[in-house]
């Protein structure tokens, strides 16, 4: 496939490096939650054998961190019952991290015996959000977790955090950002060894990005943190250029924007991970991941599942004028 | 129309004023381009009435510069030919202005006739896109547009001017930014009072904006600058929120993201006037304009026009879940 313009924006001349560089990180590491958090919510099942094709394509590109399944009850999520014969029929490529959700330690346990060798918990910094969505508190929610994280630490599995709702909640409106900094700093107090800031709704724009993070920064270093921005509003990408602003170098993101939360009006998917990457290489900021492989493996999946590619990089270079 | 979430992600508390002012204006002027740049691209011809109508629903919406058509021959751009009949029937608002593109003296005395108290001109950055656009050298262009100029200094006439190409060409490739600051300088210095930086492809990132705003800030105050982002790779809000930081205060944008340029692959509209007000109200930077009434408009002429809205926050705003 002939890249056209993605080949030559990439590659600003070397005087910018210096101008550039003050503002932003050499380095940023994509964690791609397509084939978890962007299938989650698809109303017709995904063939397991096309889950798995999946992501056996995405970790070709050079993503080194692959969200590939949610180990939680197929009553809760049927869309991820197929979580261990995935995980088992996975082609586990050296040096790529494929997590997987576990909300309790039934599904950690379950994770583990397929294979898995790092998980993700979660909270809300949303009480209402909370309770709708696991039916507790907040500080209940953290106390479930407690048993996931120490057989994890005794079987020396990564655990990843994540923290929903962080620029706004579809029930309660705005959240302070001081609450979005106490939960993350409980979960790496926990002992997660990255946590990731989720936008749920993606109502949040540049301004309350930054102060979410002013707060979150304060009790947390920014190179423990992610943030997971949706685009229901249209605002990932200036969102993760904020965040890239303020020395975040962790980036969740969605082939093909796939997915998208059931709570948010509009419905809006994940940032698009061809978009990011393509924003990154822009700025020069290297991603390891080779962006023809990673708009082939978007529209595999898009093919496959019967649903429009919503990857503006991926549209521009896949159709002709 | 409940809002919903656009409310309160507008009201940032005071204490983030301090720490987001260094960075950002206080204020931006938008210049809506839908009825113009969005438009001229359409297959069928939009009814005049309908146009009219439009333009008048915009002008409630608090936008004080809505570029309302084009006065060239209906041999090149057809869908542009009742600009006298829109221009006598629109009800201009006091305090609102509707500049018009002319691309030469004859353009330029119907607009005038027709009522127009401000104009707009246009160079490209690229030698080979100003070839194939309208036949001539960038230079030769510029030639051209004296006798506008002149014309339109003896009446008072405002002169608005754009440069195409400037992060992009599809014939040419990477655009050198010093000849983006030449073009812009030269239009400049004929009297335009304003130069609107014109990405017509999309295919610029925060690193080639930064890069070029960078040399045409060299040569010229940002204060007289304008950006112009499509949105083909999904790029215009962080390209924007980029020349935000650079101290660009005008943003051109189209309601609805309607338009985009033909000679663009994928042919993404501009960046969606709705999402660039949303992510500006969000970083507490006044812009005058009633999201609503905006988003009512985009509304509005998508159903006249049969196509669909193409602006997120509309989308998300507009629909249930």
């Amino acid at each position: 496939m002939d890249l056209g313009w993605g080949d030559y924006v990439e590659i600003p001349t070397a005087r910018s490096l210096s101008s550039m560089r003050p503002e932003f990180p050499n380095r940023v590491k994509i964690v791609e939650v397509g084939p978890r958090d962007g299938l989650q919510n698809e109303k017709t099942p995904v063939p397991t054998d096309v889950k798995i094709e999946f992501i056996n394509r995405l970790s070709q590109t050079g993503l080194k961190v692959i969200e590939a399944t949610s180990f939680v009850s197929a009553k809760w999520i049927p869309q991820m019952a197929d979580h261990t014969e995935v995980m088992k029929a996975i082609h586990q490529r050296k040096g790529v991290s494929y997590p997987v959700l576990t909300p309790n330690i039934k599904g950690f346990k379950a994770a583990v015996n397929a294979g898995a060798k790092e998980v993700a918990i979660f909270g809300a910094a949303s009480e209402t959000f909370s309770h709708k969505n696991i039916n507790c508190s907040i500080e209940e929610s953290l106390i479930r977790f407690k048993d996931v994280m120490d057989a994890a630490n005794e079987l020396g599995v990564k655990v990843r955090g994540y923290v929903s709702c962080v620029c706004g909640c579809p029930y309660e409106g705005k959240i302070d950002p001081s609450v979005v900094a106490k939960v993350a700093k409980k979960l790496y107090d926990m002992g997660c060894y990255e946590i990731s800031l989720g936008d749920t709704i993606g109502v949040g724009t540049p301004g309350s990005m930054r102060l979410m993070l002013e707060e979150v920064t304060k009790v947390l270093p920014s190179s423990i943190l992610a943030v997971h921005c949706h685009d229901t509003y249209g605002q990932a990408l200036p969102n993760i250029l904020t965040a890239l602003q303020m020395g975040i170098t962790v980036i969740d993101a969605s082939v093909a924007g796939l997915g998208g939360c059931p709570y948010a009006k509009g419905a809006s998917g994940n940032v698009a991970t061809e978009d990011v990457v393509y924003m990154l290489h822009g700025l020069q900021i290297e991603t390891n991941v080779d962006l023809n492989k990673l708009i082939d493996a978007g529209n595999y999946i898009c093919r496959a599942v019967n649903r429009p590619n919503l990857s503006k990089v991926s549209q521009a270079l896949s159709k002709e004028c």
